[in-house]
């Protein structure tokens, strides 16, 4: 019966996905519960938000203020103390919640769930960590994908510690291998900070696997795979690239003359079926991990179909006791961490 | 009338790649010439080796030694003065070829290369560049690939000025546009790295057009993308990793059941022609750029279609006098560039 409070106004579409997507998860989840939040004129005068606003299930929170897709995280927690994405994470810190979704600003939302639940005990700065699809048809969990651009061998330490705490509450790997994210040439093998982080995963109690490259995450060769978010963002968005113009392509070569196009049509069946499976949408939901509360994450922008994904995470999570589960891990694992010193963002946040 | 020197005993394969790659080369080149490079009575003995040896356009050079594919690059220099890699390398120094072309270990290739050929004037390191396709149809110019993994921001200026230089050289583009890749989120944008290589390269006279991510790449968005070699490596291993993905994907879906191997069947040529399209080997042949003569790495576990590909590469650089050209270019661009200090690798070669 877990409870998920949305951000109902994130996004680059705001409520027109954010409400069929939450009515189209409270019909796969009748047992699921929704809070949403967000300016009550204009969901409750939605056509969608009528039909929610209904139901037993459903509780609305007015937000006044909304965070701009562009506000620097610092703004964002100065100036929307009010705001849908604030609000929501503090569902999650009051109890009212079980965890959050929000498609917005990803800085807006990292440093305002960072102000309002803390992180966990011996973790210094969340991670954002999400599944990609491997070779394997299962799943590798990454992370971290841009919430750190500048890491310590520490933090990739404290990612790893985190991921390996995710993979096991979500998916009940009881030790998951954990890979961390080298390049393979002989010249150097890895920057300095790279080099020190596999020294400290190595020592530490977590299943540590060694190198990975980025092949590995496609071929599925660990369940794990750490890397520092900027490294993390340019995989992710490369991948997203090369599966763009990849489809573009099959698209032009069914498309490029009459006979092409019949082949089409008799092997759309088949075309329909690979598109679904290595459809992006069906991957959204980062989770923002580290946290004393369950945050997820949506694409900005996602359509309904895809917010509904993330939503599914969310509640996934919330079921699987996630907070619990990481915190316990996390505690267990105690040993391998040592507290970090505060960067300028960090203390912004720490004396807020 | 270009001349290739080639190593004909590296990559995983050696000969029986190499040799039956410069044959076919040769036959679509009937103008070029090239050197073999390697274990003479290997190449002698071997069939496709007794062919191009009768012919006048083919040389051989006896070297005893082969630098073995994961040897250190130090060890390379040092104990391997007289390998088929190094004697390549030295076809060129001399004038003997106008360009080499080895599938042998990168490291080992960058030192040995860096020490007989050095750095053009106001160049520290070379890089390694290749061409990525794009949705345009066209390919995108990404490097440092690998070959330095902890960079400056002027590091990351010198690849713009490589990389322009490269692109017009090759492409004949007369201005190139720069992209610095990046991430999107808002958190800090970017590393202080990243930051400070921005603001060297809006400062420079390169055509540079700010940040790109990492889908961009395939989108065509700019002719030239920088990245230190981490990043780079990452980006390229990533794309490898859900290309070999999404082909497996495609793959399995067209053999489910007999009705989808039937339709298998029927869209045939098209799905050939999307394989060819998307046929990594095409894109073989990377270019070690920054040096004093005309050096490039092929795929260390390229077949002979992939190594014959990046023969032609190679060919072609020769042909647009690569060299010359990238002198000229980094000339006119000198004032954006100022000389660094030197790492323990440049050391290293510099003393050798």
């Amino acid at each position: 019966m877990a409870c998920i409070a949305i951000d109902c106004m994130g996004g680059d579409t705001g409520i027109d996905v954010t409400l069929p997507a939450a009515k189209s998860f409270l019909e796969h989840h009748p047992s699921a519960q929704v809070v949403l939040v967000g300016d009550e004129s204009a969901i409750s005068s939605h056509v969608v938000g009528k039909i929610l606003l209904s139901r037993a299930s459903v509780k609305l929170v007015h937000a006044p203020q909304t965070v701009a897709m562009d506000e620097a995280p610092a703004s964002a927690v100065k100036n929307k103390r009010q705001s849908s994405m604030r609000f929501a994470i503090e569902q999650v810190k009051s109890g009212a919640a079980d965890a959050c979704l929000s498609a917005g600003n990803t800085g807006a939302l990292m440093a305002t769930a960072r102000l309002v639940l803390r992180t966990v005990p011996g973790i210094d700065r969340p991670a954002i960590a999400t599944d990609l699809p491997n070779q394997l048809g299962g799943a590798t969990l990454m992370l971290d994908l841009g919430a750190n651009v500048d890491c310590t061998a520490e933090h990739l330490l404290q990612f790893g510690v985190m991921g390996s705490a995710l993979a096991r509450a979500m998916k009940g790997i009881s030790s998951p291998s954990i890979g961390l994210l080298n390049i393979g040439e002989e010249v150097i093998k890895g920057n300095e900070i790279v080099k020190q982080a596999a020294e400290l995963l190595r020592a530490s109690e977590l299943n540590f696997q060694g190198n990975v490259e980025g092949n590995d995450v496609f071929k599925g060769t660990v369940d794990v795979v750490v890397c520092d978010g900027f490294v993390g963002n340019v995989a992710l968005k490369t991948t997203e690239g090369v599966a763009q113009m990849l489809a573009a392509m099959i698209k032009q070569e069914f498309s490029r003359d009459w006979l092409s196009k019949a082949m089409a049509l008799v092997a759309l069946p088949v075309l329909k079926r690979f598109k679904k499976r290595v459809d992006h949408r069906r991957y959204n939901g980062a989770a923002l991990i580290g946290l004393n509360g369950i945050v997820f994450k949506s694409h900005g922008s996602a359509d309904a179909y895809a917010f509904e994904h993330a939503l599914s995470r969310a509640f996934e999570a919330a079921e699987h006791d996630l907070i619990g589960q990481i915190t316990q891990s996390i505690a267990s694992l105690q040993s391998s961490l040592a507290p970090l010193p505060l960067t300028p963002i960090d203390k912004l946040i720490v004396n807020a």
